[in-house]
């Protein structure tokens, strides 16, 4: 149904993915198969989970609805100790959200949606001076007398780049920018989107309050918005008026859970490895590219590797829950099992776009291990990098704790083009992209689960 | 603000139609000054507009805004007669909107928009079971027992072309798609926007229901969401159904009207020029493609026309008013002026992206005027066309009645992405493809206006 609208699509990719594939003896057949033959595990768990149970806010009935969906799947395909294991977490809930540049003009709407945690205007909605910053810092810096009483608004637009580095510098302004906004006595905060399009999608996301910090109405609107209020802001003689109406609210604690599954290695002695996704999305989408197509993508290259000979090390696949919100799944995993032994950590979780670097973060053991899989995957286009593997955000604290990780670093080009916001949808991934990286992912995650005791713990 | 993001951007045709402008005298300083010096009128209407009023649904205080902004605008840049006519038609007023897919999944948001005209569901909505027709021809031949009590679902994917000639195909669904729906029985209907874009942006426009018929609640969801429909479809052992809260209503007659200015001829016997824009948008956005893009460009070529020198024949502006809601303001212009002779109409109304073919419906004096005319864009890469001119809305029931006609036809191969939606805003237009139009406009407009009383009427 979308194939021939605008969105660009490298068209190339699916036969470039199949030649180099066929440079590339182990995975000759089965990505032949994968693209071929129809039978596309990570496209079905993709389309599956966005189509029968769409969006899937942590702690909510949806997502206790894509567990059972998950636990359904993982044990059709033939997974073992297919479990789910649940714990409770705090719930924010979206409320109505409008907003509207009030004054010197005629009042305008403004595309916008409500961070993670953010306040309530109450019903009746706020309405306030607009205290203009360009970014982070000039917000940072200013004097309490700038912003009490007003609603802050931070500008800064962020640039894509293919590694995704840019979110920790500008995603500042939604990260921190509603606490230091509270700090200094603002009654609300809007922020540009944390994203590179221009559609009038606003990017959700969380943002955390520090302790003691009395909670601000915060928002994000879309670049197209933001892009209007500085052309209102050049062209008004007087200050730009914002009228703000977010009503979310805190639910108190909710259970949430994680999904997990093995493939059983032939060694039960030797420690396994872990490869995760994310199984709850943003609200305003179906969660497509964050996370769908991740548990795609590591399910079927875990099933692609069991259906090639039992390996020797144990895969287990975690499909964390609540990660969007603030990693509790990924936490909750760790609480129960950091203690235990991990071979090594990977996770896929930044969209379904080509992979194109690998990363190592693996004890110096592992020397020979990292050049196979540098070799493994070179005829895929995937270069080696020089910096160190990082994990994602639900293998983060077992990283941290000093589990060895390799990082599959995925193209993240038109990434925060989509990321959070309502188009987050089935329709934006290349079905040739997301079965390059299961052909990447397997050739990885086998010489990683039949590597040797010597080479990794 | 937006050049980093990535809607594709065709970077070389600033140079190239600063080239092209060099091989072509009479427009040779006058571009360049355009281009390079900042006087770029076409951009200050359009920002201007799209930036200070905003959104200008017909026969609303917006509108009433708009008009008195084009007042001083149009009188500032020098032009004459400057004048506000007036009328009356009935305001059709957009209320809540919201849909959802209930069943047989769980429930899920639809982004959805209601069509002019649409009835209302009523504050609590309506619930039926969705008839899936995969195009209007499968509506009309559907017997009444398919549809009654049934909320429609026409899925037609529209497919972008240069010349927009699609638009009367695909649009078949929501023009004439709710009365065929109402006629046979329908609860609502719901359409496949009439778009080429895959964001979660329904497009919005009207419909008009035939005599006797009530109607019933229609509305247009975006592409994804209607692929997702689809895609639920396949997957459904049941039917889908679908839930409706569209609140619109008729508000009754509103005052609306034309705007209009001349650039006086130095022949007060000839004829006049006529050449038209619409000044109202759809309420979703700012309406900058449709149509504060065509007010800039028919408005600059004028005024650069007059710069160059005063024209034998006078140049007429028509900003016309309601045009998206059917043509009032066009209808009034033909009503008031309908008798006076024309020399010839001309219309802006497709978007800002470049001119790329000249039609003509000219008498046979005109073959080589044609001529010249030909000649004097060809230099732009405008190619004459073998068809025949048919004008825009607003000057459709002059040429009716035999005014001649030229069309300068624009590339329309992205317009449908963004007609009628949220994301008609004014980062989606192209300067130097603006700037083109004008020069193209300016061209035309001064071997029209200074034409031989032989050759036009």
């Amino acid at each position: 149904m979308t194939q021939h609208r605008t969105l660009a699509r490298p068209a190339g990719l699916a036969a470039a993915s199949l030649a180099a594939t066929s440079a590339f003896a182990f995975q000759q057949a089965s990505a032949s198969d994968l693209a071929q033959q129809g039978d596309d595990p990570a496209w079905e768990i993709t389309e599956g989970l966005t189509t029968e149970i769409g969006p899937r806010p942590a702690g909510s009935d949806r997502e206790a609805a894509a567990r059972k969906w998950a636990l359904k799947t993982l044990t059709q395909m033939g997974f073992a100790n297919v479990r789910e294991e649940p714990y409770q977490m705090p719930v924010w809930q979206r409320g109505e959200e409008k907003a509207w540049l009030t004054g010197p003009f005629l009042p305008q709407p403004l595309a916008i949606t409500a961070l993670g945690n953010s306040g309530s205007t109450g019903p009746k909605g706020i309405e306030g001076e607009v205290a203009y910053f360009d970014g982070f810092d000039a917000l940072a810096a200013a004097p309490d007398s700038a912003v009490e009483g007003k609603i802050v608004f931070i500008d800064n637009q962020m640039e894509p780049t293919q590694d995704g580095s840019g979110y920790g510098l500008y995603g500042r302004g939604r990260f921190v920018g509603p606490t230091v906004a509270a700090k200094k006595g603002a009654i609300g905060i809007v922020i540009r989107s944390i994203g590179t399009d221009n559609h009038r999608n606003p990017h959700a996301g969380v943002t955390n309050f520090a302790e003691g910090v009395t909670p601000i109405p915060a928002g994000a609107i879309s670049n197209p918005d933001a892009d209007q209020l500085v052309r209102q802001r050049s062209r008004a003689t007087g200050p730009l008026r914002m009228k703000l109406l977010l009503t979310p609210k805190m639910i108190g604690e909710q259970t949430s859970g994680n999904v997990i599954a093995e493939v059983p290695g032939s060694d039960p002695a030797a420690s396994p490895v872990i490869i995760a996704c994310h199984l709850d999305s943003w609200d305003l989408a179906t969660g497509a590219i964050d996370d769908a197509a991740g548990c795609g993508i590591i399910t079927a290259a875990a099933k692609h590797v069991m259906t090639a000979g039992q390996p020797r090390r144990t895969i287990r696949l975690l499909w964390a829950g609540a990660e969007e919100v603030g990693v509790f799944g990924g936490q909750a995993y760790f609480d129960a099992h950091g203690k235990e032994k991990h071979a090594v950590a990977l996770e896929s979780d930044f969209g379904a776009d080509r992979v194109w670097r690998v990363d190592f973060k693996l004890p110096e053991s592992a020397a020979d291990l990292r050049k196979r899989i540098g070799a493994a995957v070179a005829p895929f286009g995937v270069v080696t990098g020089h910096g160190e593997a990082h994990g994602g955000a639900d293998v983060g604290a077992l990283i941290q704790a000093g589990v060895p990780a390799v990082d599959l670093q995925q193209d993240g080009t038109r990434y925060f083009d989509l990321h959070h916001t309502p188009d987050d949808t089935l329709d934006k991934i290349d079905p040739a992209q997301l079965r390059h990286n299961v052909v990447v992912w397997a050739a990885t995650l086998s010489l990683l689960a039949n590597s040797s005791d010597g080479e990794l713990p």
